[in-house]
């Protein structure tokens, strides 16, 4: 018995290409092929209703997420959705996790490529304002969620704060490295220019999303230009 | 019957301090007297009501306000406050307009007696930073509302949006002005100064109120130095 063949029959909509269906396997191999398949679809699921909580979130907020409405918008049951979180909190914290992940995939990694200093720093502005013209339309759970969480404690406010807290760090260290390759003047004040290129983001966010304004995407440049150009 | 004397009992809790109570008066002036008294306890009542949802739309936003919200708070009926503002959004505009008012009469109209020019544009930043200040504990309504509205069109997002480009056309002018008197280079730029200045304000309202960083305000009071610096 313990060579009998088995065929596998997948359930998965997509299954990975590198495993060829049918294929002849031992019961045991089988068994551990089965448990990762499993697993694998219940990582597809989790990632699925993620996806859709991160679309949900940038339209009605984090707080407008609960396990009733991810289940409706996915079409799964309440406690088909329960399974993969245990609770709002925890389906909140892994829509900011992920929110946090695609940041850093977009406007970070790709800055490592330029070299140490003000290259680097200016792709990682460029890079910052390209999502945030891209947000423009959808929102951004970074500002919409920090007004939403300024008045309370809690895991979810911890996750947020500490994601956005984590790429300003990367933006001062940045703009050290800039400092030290001898980019920006040695008595740069790092962390009251990274408060002030924030600053303009959030104004470019407020003045083009809420008020309209043509222009502002234009008036971010400039101000990151004069920013710079104080400091170098 | 013309000249008999009638007497009027206030239920009003806070009469107006010239009128005294137990007054004789012409049945005609009473009979004013009464429709004006029920005018102002009208207006009186609408005032508190008012107050009661701008301190919470403070806490719940402006989107959290309602007619059943705002007869819990004011332990009124919810009939009672219909009354005086006939609808939701009607109640929402009411908490901008006052908002908006106190803004003005904070930040606005104290500088107005600083002679125009740059001593004009530094207390109006000052005035609006103290303001900042208190609301980095309460809230504010112009920050937390285009968060709210910034992805729906009607007249409580065109009341807040209106409140909002009146103020900063107001720092525009102040800043104009100030180009005028000679006090900022001819070439300076007042929309893009404004702003750049608006984005300190967003900064500092997010780094200190969300993420509790302690320097923000030296941060933001340091950052509007730099920008002056650039344009005198």
């Amino acid at each position: 018995m313990q060579n009998s063949t088995i065929v596998l029959f997948f359930h998965s909509p997509m299954p990975p290409l590198d495993v060829p269906l049918n294929r002849k396997l031992t019961r045991k191999s089988a068994l551990r092929l089965s448990v990762t398949r499993t697993l694998q679809k219940g990582q597809q699921t989790k990632q699925a209703i993620v996806e859709a909580a991160l679309g949900l979130a940038s339209q009605i907020g984090l707080e407008g997420l609960s396990i009733g409405v991810l289940a409706e918008a996915t079409q799964m049951s309440k406690s088909g959705v329960f399974a993969h979180f245990g609770s709002r909190e925890e389906l909140q914290i892994s829509v900011v996790r992920e929110y946090f992940s695609r940041f850093e995939q977009e406007v970070f990694y790709p800055a490592l490529n330029e070299p140490r200093g003000l290259p680097r720093v200016k792709a990682l502005f460029s890079n910052w304002m390209k999502r945030v013209a891209v947000e423009l339309q959808s929102g951004c759970i970074f500002i919409s969620g920090a007004v939403e969480f300024d008045d309370r404690d809690g895991p979810v406010r911890d996750a947020l704060a500490d994601s956005v807290q984590t790429w300003l760090q990367a933006l001062n260290r940045a703009l050290q490295q800039a400092k030290e390759c001898g980019h920006l003047r040695p008595d740069t004040n790092e962390s009251q220019m990274a408060f002030e290129i924030h600053g303009l983001i959030l104004a470019l966010h407020y003045e083009a999303r809420f008020l309209k304004i043509h222009d502002s995407i234009a008036r971010a440049n400039r101000g990151f230009d004069n920013i710079l150009a104080r400091y170098q």
